[in-house]
């Protein structure tokens, strides 16, 4: 079940995100069993870290909380909808479910790339903006033979 | 002009990754003019981090280096090609070019999730598996309105 009010406070952190000068309009958080177990905004440009964005900053908080690599029965709540870098980092967190309040064409109408690089995603390797190429290594190092065969490894 | 030689150094990271017991089989590295900036291998299960993938790793590390959040003029060699959050990571950074190894359908056939996750990036939200939903606030304040009109904000 849902609730403005987890909404209300994700766009609270993006809205003092701004007003303090810390990053981007973005803020984020984490809810399970009727608690704020993360909360993260955009700090790309303060940290230095393009991936400093509000939902993967909130997703690695509720983990190290949980202690686990997976936000099982959780609710985000995201002011703006995710990009796809946060969109990727949520399918491999497995939440709930996601609530967003302003959209990917209301990120574009104030200069930000998420409109971009979901086009981008989807188009063929040769036309991206980024070139991208395939590179075969030559060394007998296998990496993708040793997970299969290696009985201690830890799936997700 | 890439080099095989780096390609060789992420397979290997990623080989050596599995071989601790570390995490997931993939590594990736940042050149700069001849050198690395930047190293990563998956972190997921041992960081308590779903977000912990090599490339973000790497571009982490590298950003930290440069105390830039772009990469401009840098490559990125890594041993598979990049999930669809790490592709996003990559954008928001804007290095030279991206080089990979394994692609995301033998990443599959070991059990890893990129086509699943790369399948729902592109599907309407309304048929998605987790279930993503706009919702609206209450709140008077707006933050992508404040952004607009903030003189102090570092565009990105």
């Amino acid at each position: 079940m849902h609730e403005v009010r987890w909404m209300n406070e994700a766009i609270q952190l993006a809205y003092r995100n701004v007003e303090s000068g810390n990053g981007g309009p973005f803020g984020a958080i984490v809810v399970k069993d009727g608690k704020v177990i993360g909360t993260g905004v955009n700090e790309v440009t303060s940290h230095n870290d393009p991936t400093a964005h509000a939902e993967v900053q909130a997703i690695r908080e509720a983990c190290r909380l949980l202690g686990s690599f997976q936000l099982t029965d959780c609710d985000i709540y995201t002011s703006c909808e995710p990009c796809p870098m946060c969109l990727g980092a949520i399918y491999w967190a497995r939440p709930r479910a996601v609530y967003f309040s302003f959209d990917r064409g209301e990120a574009a109408s104030i200069g930000f790339d998420d409109a971009f690089i979901y086009d981008e995603i989807g188009a063929p390797l040769e036309q991206r903006r980024i070139p991208m190429h395939r590179l075969q290594g030559d060394t007998a190092e296998d990496p993708f033979v040793l997970w299969r065969t290696s009985h201690g490894r830890v799936e997700y």
